[in-house]
């Protein structure tokens, strides 16, 4: 029998489990253009209502790994390492952590994404330093990563082009919200890099993608279980993402935060305590998982221990100026916004919870983040959170500061960002950042 | 809040019910091609899992209805009357009822298809009359129906034209067997013929899109709800379809055998009784059901009695040679078939079983019938039935004659059809070709 792209569909959609073969001739049929969106789409969403067996998402993720090149790092010794994490506003670890892992001896190739909603992603991130350029070809990418160590890249047209394609569709068609098609996105990816070991930090809460911690456990299960059938060493931590993190939230402002901790630097605000402190503990957490796994210590904790040592004695942060240096980027001439407007408390009373979507879309006002691929970032533009979850505000104490080159842009964003708060008579207890590792 | 298609298919995808509004704008948009396949595709998986509330399928039904124009008959006196078969192997009644109806000085307009798989559709029976031309203009087609009370033309891309865009693309997308898109198909087409009242047959069995009564049924009310949603008067036949209706299946083998019946001929088989008989009982029933709605009798029996004098007094042939001669169609030359093979059975026995979905093959094979909606149908090809279910046959008999132009594809389809064909030891009821009347 010849492949009939609907009938793989029926059978899906009649909730019959696909075999490797079919699913394999449709990605790379999709990925070729000889299979076409309107049917991707209804495989899509049949997957959608039936999910995929433990089976299929193994094929799913390594057709979808091999419709394009996987990076070979033959060339670099030691064991390659690198980390994923869901996303959340404020999310900036991998800027501190690469840096720690590489000071440390271990190589840590990053191929990373640009944002789409909240605020940018790693490569906007970086890009806000003037003149960074993350396009490396391939070949470019391993050579810097055998010299120094550590180099960003933008996924290239060459690392997985299906899933480039079906994640566009997907977004287009109502089918983002599908654990196989997640972990089979982000799984392909991270293996096309050539890494040895991954660590995951998975976030649960109101800014993260999956709201309850059972959620991300059940994400991050199956993560794990497509890395090791792929004989990679893996480790998940389920993180709370139920406010901002750290002290910014936006693209510049989220760089001067990662050199403010990497220079050891602290920032106590309002509320007595560092308002780096969470930042700089998740970066820390994940880089000594990522540390362990590449055999650096004999536990997690001598692993931490390390991590830490790179990053009190400066290593870290001149590895990051290296890194800047590759890249072409200029740190000392990192944009500093314009203009800022304040918004303060109207109440006293607890920080009882965020709407973390809400920050999103007023970063999104702002453009400190995107609404579509298309919108262009404006560096400068961000958030900065003056208390948490917990802390006790008094009327007309402040509660964000909005920054940007343009000042209408901010006040338009006032509303959305005040209604992002909400503020209790009742003493609310502090969050914790790390509910659990599952390795 | 702007018109988002990929919030709609969410919405559906998660279970709510779909305003009008949203359904419209989705079906025009498509129709129009702002939205593009890929949402359309994902939004009827959508519906195929979600279903659809009576509402709702009204909804769709008024917006696919509107996406073209409804024909205009009130130029033309009196109740108009067509009929809906679901479809199914040796079908032809129309080319009898609508001569019967016609001739009984009730207007029958009908607008029909062309087949996808089994044998030929309504105007592929009529284009194997040599000349006969289905394309008129709407306005013709209501010029035609004014004077002769009967016109068949081809859908047209004023009718439906959403219908016809969604209808291929739920062919190729695994999308056709969803009640409600099935509902909204049929009835928008329906509708868009400005009749004032329907009879629909709605046919079950293995050669049926519904395989139980039960099924059949349940279609069968909600193609009425919509119906009678419009004011329409409407009354359902659930016919039986475990078996080919009557004694030929293809195109010009067809036309013979109606215009037969309406010479009033009959064909006693080697079995002892009229081959003819089923397609001649269940198109005066249609027939009664049509006139009565018209209110031509006043009870379903006298309108039996109507039609059947219509038939034994030879002016339905009438009719119909008048139709012919509205289309161009030169009945005296209709195309005799230039070669058979006949299939004999192998053993003793009672006929058990068709598989019709075997016999819809072997008609493709043969190209009776289309696998494509491009391939080309030869007029001259088809099957005759020499026995029933629960005939006796004897080893030697003919079961089959395949009928065409090329002998070697007539060869070629020996197999399919002779597996088409259960034989057992044990004596086997005839199946009643009606089971209920709804209205």
């Amino acid at each position: 029998m010849s492949f009939l792209p609907a009938e793989i569909i029926k059978a899906k959609r009649n909730g019959q489990a696909l075999s490797y073969e079919d699913i394999n001739e449709f990605i790379l049929g999709y990925a070729r253009g000889t299979i076409p969106d309107y049917q991707m789409s209804a495989l899509l969403m049949a997957i959608f209502f039936r999910g995929m067996t433990k089976e299929e998402t193994l094929s799913l993720t390594k057709a979808m790994l091999h419709s394009g090149e996987v990076v070979d790092f033959s060339s670099v010794a030691g064991f390659k390492v690198d980390k994923h994490s869901t996303g959340g506003v404020g999310d900036k670890t991998s800027l501190i952590l690469g840096p720690i892992v590489a000071a440390a001896g271990v190589p840590v190739p990053m191929i990373s994404g640009r944002g789409l909603g909240h605020t940018g992603g790693t490569l906007d991130k970086l890009e806000s330093i003037p003149g960074f350029n993350p396009q490396k070809s391939l070949e470019e990418f391993v050579e810097l990563v055998r010299k120094h160590l550590i180099c960003f890249i933008g996924q290239t047209k060459e690392i997985c082009p299906a899933d480039k394609k079906i994640y566009a569709l997907r977004d287009v068609t109502a089918t983002v919200e599908s654990l196989p098609l997640i972990c089979a996105s982000i799984m392909s990816k991270k293996l096309a890099e050539g890494v040895d070991g991954l660590v995951l930090d998975v976030k649960y809460g109101s800014g993260a993608f999956m709201k309850t911690a059972a959620l991300a456990e059940e994400l991050a299960v199956n993560l794990m279980a497509i890395a090791q059938g792929y004989g990679k060493k893996v480790t998940a931590l389920i993180t709370q993402m139920d406010q901002p993190l750290g002290r910014y939230a936006g693209n510049s402002l989220e760089v001067e935060e990662c050199v403010a901790i990497m220079k050891n630097q602290k920032f106590v605000g309002p509320h007595g305590y560092d308002l780096y402190e969470d930042t700089r503990e998740l970066s820390l957490q994940l880089s000594a998982h990522m540390l362990f796994l590449a055999g650096k210590g004999s536990t997690v904790e001598e692993s931490y221990k390390i991590a830490n040592d790179m990053l009190v004695s400066g290593k870290a942060y001149a590895k990051f100026e290296e890194l800047c240096k590759i890249h072409g980027g200029n740190l000392a001439a990192l944009p500093k916004p314009k203009h800022s407007v304040v918004i303060k408390a109207e109440k006293h009373g607890f920080v009882e919870a965020f709407n973390t979507e809400g920050i999103g879309i007023a970063g999104i006002i702002i453009k400190a983040g995107r609404a579509q691929t298309t919108d262009i970032i404006a560096p400068t533009a961000g958030i900065e959170f003056h208390a948490k979850i917990g802390d006790e505000v008094k009327e007309g104490d402040a509660l964000f500061t909005l920054y940007g080159d343009d000042k209408d842009l901010l006040q338009s964003a006032v509303p959305m960002l005040r209604s992002s708060l909400t503020i209790s008579l009742q003493k609310i207890a502090k969050p914790s950042l790390i509910l659990k590792t599952l390795s």
